[in-house]
């Protein structure tokens, strides 16, 4: 668990939380946990998707993967653990003693989280994106095929959710108004969709020192991927709109946020 | 995620959570939710238990299990969902808007629930299991091999965390006093020693009709259980005693509740 969540990463997520608790004027204090916490998930979402029975991947931020190492029972026992040992500290009151109104956030919290991760989330994404690559049988016995919209859906729920829930969980923690919420839950859901796209563009022209993990891995799969869609021009151009709008859904809220246009514009440039 | 929590199980742990709320006096309606959640988490630790990876079962409730009918990927996904949705059903209102108070127990919930799936609850104590069965790499290359302190605080993890969670939770919910709530763990501790002694008598004289799983795999696999560390009349003899224990508790803290003391019976008698 600790070499899962503790040996390195981008720390989006918990940047994603923070900055955006900063952004409607909350302590951060009270939105670490938050942070924490959903690293924890994003952790494990990467340790049970990089096994065998899954996407099958052998590397990792240029290290051996957690069931490479340790072998499948124990990655699929840490990467639960992970998951659970979130939402213990997401319940936890780090200073003792708190007000209810901070109660009632870190509930609401959990449970932003938990529907993040659930069916109609991670979990329900993840599997869809298993059926399309024929890993998973389905009753009429051939592979799910996906239109544009399809796509959409399936990376909105594996990548999209869990960086809405770290944006709406900082605004939550920090008692952010349902506008504020809602103008950063756009934010962060155009800022998934670009998220995406970049990943699917360094999988395609990226190396392994850089990503960290194997490339061409997607293309080798038969995976529905941006560039196979649109081309690696146009799935650039498509980056850069989302981006905008993303910066454009806080300036419509009154929301003046330079590190979250910084945290944007870092997801669109960015090359590992 | 249906088939794995809907078809069937005993229900013991949501029983245990509704009957320790009813015995300090709470309402009902306000620990479903946890039972509901406790039974999915449950659900989890079957799911992922079963996986080739780990406890390698085909059967269970007399039925195929989850892997066997649907791939590893898609009962590592349930399993996983099941354990998210848990805690966004714990987070959840479902009448609407609640009192502080109420919002604070659940919180309290959140966390029993989330500590006792963790490393240092059930999924630390599978990991002590499978280690035990030499299915999981431990740096001296040797099997860890343990006393009967060592196997009582395996069991402790495996089953009775959440067995005191379920107790705890209920008590919690229904406002029970920290003395209420303490006795209700010390029960629920016993019961779970109890729990698991019947459970390796079970495996060594069920059949796998009425058990609902393949009996003699504990003994195949070269597990160590407490029949093979005390014979069957002594480990009969010994859920006896903790039985008494536990029935004890409740009397000691002043608790008269027979639905916990027939589940107490029930679990020393069960043959399922």
């Amino acid at each position: 668990m600790q070499k899962a969540v503790l040996l390195g990463g981008k720390r989006l997520r918990p940047c994603l939380a923070l900055a955006a608790c900063q952004a409607v004027g909350g302590n951060l204090e009270h939105a670490l946990g938050a942070a924490c916490a959903i690293e924890m998930v994003h952790a494990y979402s990467l340790v049970h998707d990089d096994l065998p029975a899954m996407d099958d991947d052998t590397m990792r931020r240029g290290r051996p993967t957690l069931h490479v190492v340790y072998g499948d029972a124990l990655a699929i026992l840490a990467g639960a653990g992970l998951l659970a040992e979130a939402f213990a500290m997401l319940a936890s009151q780090p200073h003792g003693e708190e007000s209810p109104e901070l109660g009632a956030r870190r509930l609401r919290v959990v449970q932003q989280i938990g529907m993040a991760v659930g069916a109609a989330g991670m979990v329900g994404g993840q599997a869809v994106d298993l059926e399309c690559a024929g890993l998973v049988k389905r009753p009429d016995g051939c592979r799910l095929s996906l239109d544009e919209a399809g796509l959409r859906d399936m990376h909105a729920r594996k990548t999209g959710v869990l960086l809405r829930a770290s944006a709406v969980s900082g605004a939550i923690m920090a008692g952010g108004t349902p506008e504020q919420v809602a103008a950063l839950d756009r934010y962060a859901s155009e800022l998934g969709v670009v998220f995406q796209i970049v990943d699917d563009i360094l999988d395609v022209e990226g190396t392994c020192d850089v990503i960290g993990k194997t490339p061409g891995k997607d293309a080798a799969g038969g995976k529905l991927t941006h560039p196979a869609l649109y081309g690696i021009e146009r799935s650039r151009a498509l980056a850069h709109e989302g981006t905008a709008r993303a910066v454009a859904a806080l300036e419509t809220a009154g929301i003046e946020a330079w590190p979250l246009r910084e945290l944007a514009r870092w997801v669109l440039h960015r090359d590992c």
